[in-house]
């Protein structure tokens, strides 16, 4: 499919569809730990990456990870404060990587992980990798935590672009290194999450997020030729298409504010789409889903498509909505 | 120019221009209390209003108020929450306005700031009025404030489409009223802030935002023909193209994400534009403003264009920056 062909019904996965909102997850976190303690056991994690295929037979399975692995990988602490979220340390408000020692070692668990759920997958699963884009991992290490609109990375961006450049190309160069490992370990194809790309100004997104996001692409198609890569440039608007065009990316995912019959219009024909179902449309569930997937369908059957959500799905996701998704779907 | 006139300079004003960046604003705040009496007060709201326009001489001035006060005709009660923000109770989860009893003489002191406005402002200046569009208000009366991905609001709208939409007839039947009386008073064009158009998947976007701005730009064209209506959808990215069709505004303001080439190529030709510099780029100042301004100008300078920024001035923004932004546009 991520290789151009159309296929009916098309392949479904779900951003975040190993999570919280599955009970047999809740229960291996109530087991476990913290999150992070789960990313970084490949045990666990290969247990929760294979946890909604059982459940549900998605054609997808995605890693159970998190893209700030990468930053951790540079030298920045990395923790979570329950019901906050993530808390990078120190902070890189002035984007200079110098006072930190990267250990690139830390990934090798998640590398473990991938392999695990290779070997117990069913065939006709595809394993897919992930790593957060440069950009979107960027507002993180220079805020040291989400930041509203984004505003510390942009703020330093524009005030000295050379330091947040140098912190960027850090982040391309291990965050290819990462892939890499991912597709070694067995991954069939990657996505790069670029979660927080609809803050920028168009200057900016063109060198913040378009061209990094090209020169991992293009170091994979080099290092790992025949190993899609799914964009997901979360928020671009209407620069949807300077970012296909730019990227060179297999595939492309829309966010669920995308008008997939616009997206069709004005990407090129053959090229894979991924998406757009808004995960509230799914959590009401009844005629409001289904009246959301069959326009989803009806704009994007002319192509390849991969069904997905246009991001992750809730914690309060009735799980027999996902089943009945899975249901219109497949008929 | 917002019938249709091309000027050069372009005509410009600034979302929030009346604000706390002014230390002649912080001075006033400092004396008269709250933001809400403020706007309540139409002797403290004018002056606040002429304010920025007797330091730096912007071509518009815009009313001083906030869209909230609509809820609070409608009958909820309003306060701003130091240091948090708008908050309104109760909040309609249901979107219920029954238990209610609306007062729409609260506006009747903003008309008042109008007059006084109005009546000092140097005739070469135009006074602009504006409300929020229905969705965005509806975000705040559901939720009772502001909210993460506004999905109290998206949430309500699924499950319960006829209880969301006689709760926006009955803000876009206050907002009409609200406006002609502002037009009334002396306002010579009116903005339509829908400042959360973003967060809407397509369908919901042509239900909750083109629909109801559609219905209030026909009300005031029929009330009060000749008066512009600009229609701001921030964060509508590729669907812009969809709510100036579907709207009819006389004018479309872009946030500071939109490319505002693509803006030019996909607007109908005389349709005036208004926007779009990144609020952080006029913190910046310097090459970064002066590259940003370039590029706006250049990609709108065959249309009616009104130079804006993408969003409103942030509080940190040195007013020098300001005055070297009116240099550079007017040489």
């Amino acid at each position: 499919m991520l290789n151009g062909e159309r296929l009916d019904p098309p392949p479904v996965w779900l951003m975040r569809q190993a999570g919280r909102y599955l009970p047999e997850y809740r229960a291996l976190r109530a087991e476990k730990g913290g999150f992070l303690d789960l990313c970084y056991d490949p045990e666990a994690a290969a247990e929760v990456t294979l946890q909604p295929i059982r459940r549900f037979g998605f054609d997808g399975a995605i890693l159970f990870s998190d893209i700030l692995v990468v930053p951790h990988a540079l030298g920045q602490r990395l923790w979570f404060e329950a019901g906050e979220g993530p808390r990078l340390a120190p902070p890189l408000a002035d984007g200079l990587l110098g006072g930190l020692t990267p250990d690139p070692a830390i990934l090798a668990p998640i590398h473990e992980t991938v392999r695990r759920v290779v070997s117990a997958l069913p065939p006709e699963t595809t394993m897919l990798g992930f790593a957060g884009s440069p950009w979107t991992v960027a507002t993180y290490m220079v805020a040291g935590q989400g930041s509203k609109d984004q505003a510390p990375a942009r703020r330093l961006a524009y005030r000295d672009p050379a330091a947040f450049g140098r912190l960027v190309d850090a982040i391309v160069d291990l965050t290819v290194d990462y892939l890499v490992g991912q597709i070694d370990a067995g991954v069939q194809a990657v996505q790069l999450f670029d979660s927080w790309a609809g803050s920028l100004a168009p200057a900016e997104f063109r060198r913040w997020v378009v061209e990094p996001n090209a020169r991992i692409v293009a170091a994979l198609h080099d290092r790992r030729p025949g190993t899609p890569v799914i964009g997901f440039p979360k928020g671009a608007g209407a620069k949807l298409a300077d970012y296909a065009a730019g990227v060179g990316a297999d595939a492309i995912g829309l966010d669920e504010t995308v008008d997939p019959a616009w997206a069709d219009a004005v990407l090129p024909k053959e090229l894979p789409v991924q998406g757009n179902l808004d995960p509230l449309a799914l959590i009401t569930g009844g005629e409001a889903l289904e009246g959301a997937v069959a326009a989803i369908r009806r704009a994007l059957f002319r192509r390849p498509h991969i069904f997905n959500l246009g991001h992750g799905i809730l914690p309060d996701t009735p799980v027999s909505h996902v089943t009945a998704l899975l249901a219109m779907l497949r008929g």
